[in-house]
């Protein structure tokens, strides 16, 4: 199985408004709610591509109550091709945050309200540690994924990195800002900014030279969403460029998760880095299409599969 | 006691952003949560004012037993000079709507998402009828607020003033709408629109003129709220106008639930229009400097109360 990390998890909350204007009052004509927080939304792309998953960090009070029976949903599929997710979240007295979603009818864009996640205390981590050290004897991969949660030491993704290769497990990370920063020194095999992310880590804006910089800083290997550009990928092996064969307009939130587990699932599979790219523009592509984070369009998937072009980066590092 | 109706009641949540953008991803840094609905924020008040005080309505699912966790709260209230709240809600399959108010830190406007109530079955539209019918048993004056919940029919105010009238007991009815054109035929003794749902009922924008209209529709009195000047009633016992001495700068939501109370209190103690005015305007303002609906600022109430100026209107209908 492959392990997925989401410490701030979240029950996301999408709202539709004909148009949102500030400072107005607005009668909400849709309300969605679904398990949210980045691993989890990994999670349920692997299972679709036929993976089964673990998913553990932590879930508390009754927002924490309503991702877990959201997620159980996930678990009762039945289709043979689709992966198993197993919720493993540790149960914490606060309460898990929510996410709300405004989606603006008129534009299709969506303005978003992050609350912040809930106190973790100590013995609640002391318990995590534990349930992380179990599950990674079964694990083929892990990917540690978002925001920490209050009460949670910055310096905590680099113990869980070296925690998953003192085990042997091969780990991804996806974080921001100092979490970032502290788990990429830990050496993590992949790490996975977005434009932002890696100029924020980096101080570079160019694409190339910031996924390069980021990489001498620890990661064995970076690869960098970019938007509708695609990915740029810095490895040991080599490094390319994947595109998607045109733009795609739609909904982004969840691009970026979609990504981490076309990574993985490569990975676990085997397949050389120019497929993992390709796999995961094409699902992130995919996801751009679809209503909600942690879904992708298939049609749109096996589509574009075929049509990623991946080029190889020869220049001088 | 007095009986305040909400069948929309709803899971207030307030969240303050240092800036709300549209099309941005936003932080917040603060989460308050609060039962909520006109009737609740109205009881809340009335208790403050030392009524004993029955809601009743609806509630359901997880933020259904979140609204009355609130609510249970207020009735623990051991202040002797405090009226106690009594939950007499009828619990639905469906589940209670939030609303959402974000707040902008930087001007101190608020943006509010209102959710859509659950949809109300048969058999419970029937439990809450016999629960309505047992509690006007024991109500002095009995308020009918907000809007209606999908599966409620649009004439249901007028049946529940007509029960109300039928039982003797005085009936203040403040909706919206068809909801508010239907109420009105039945012959509430008050109703108190805001400007805009006056405008929207008579078609006329002129105050006056509109408060006159009203009451030709069948209130015995019209208690208009126009916001930061004040309110205007017409009555069987005349009109007047009542004005606060200066412009409150603050969060008018709730500001209207508390002219309610202050209303429904001067009827019950038997007070003069003009004194259920005065108090009712006080209140209003006293609101707007208070952080939530449903509170109020004792100390600006105390000050505004003698200040407040009500004058007789004699011009002819």
């Amino acid at each position: 199985m492959i392990l997925t990390v989401t410490l701030n998890a979240a029950l996301d909350i999408t709202y539709r408004v004909p148009r949102l204007r500030p400072r107005a009052s607005h009668r909400v004509t849709e309300v969605v709610e679904r398990p949210g927080g980045k691993g989890l939304n990994v999670a349920r792309v692997l299972a679709a591509l036929g993976h089964d998953t673990v998913v553990t960090g932590f879930a508390g009070g009754p927002t924490g109550a309503a991702l877990r029976e959201g997620l159980a949903a996930y678990g009762r599929v039945t289709d043979p091709a689709h992966g198993r997710v197993t919720d493993a979240l540790v149960g914490v007295v606060g309460t898990t945050r929510r996410t709300v979603g405004v989606v603006d009818d008129a534009s299709g864009d969506t303005t978003q309200l992050n609350e912040p996640g809930p106190l973790v205390t100590t013995p609640e981590w002391t318990a995590f540690t534990g349930t992380y050290a179990r599950l990674l004897r079964d694990a083929a991969a892990v990917a540690l994924c978002g925001s920490l949660p209050p009460g949670v030491p910055v310096g905590t993704y680099a113990q869980l990195v070296r925690e998953a290769r003192a085990a042997g497990v091969p780990v991804l990370l996806d974080t921001s800002g100092e979490a970032l920063r502290r788990g990429i020194a830990a050496r993590p095999d992949v790490v996975k900014p977005n434009a932002d992310e890696l100029a924020g880590l980096t101080g570079f804006a160019e694409p190339l030279r910031a996924t390069r910089d980021a990489r001498r800083r620890g990661a064995h290997a970076v690869a960098a969403s970019l938007g509708a550009d695609g990915m740029l990928a810095v490895t040991a092996d080599g490094a390319w460029r994947a595109t998607p064969p045109r733009r795609l307009a739609g909904n982004p939130t969840g691009a970026g998760d979609s990504a981490v587990a076309g990574l993985l699932s490569g990975l676990v599979e085997g397949l050389p880095w120019p497929d993992r790219l390709a796999r995961a523009v094409a699902l992130s592509a995919a996801t751009v299409r679809a209503p909600a984070a942690g879904e992708f369009d298939r049609a749109t998937y096996a589509e574009l599969l075929p049509r990623i072009e991946v080029s190889e980066i020869r220049s001088a590092a």
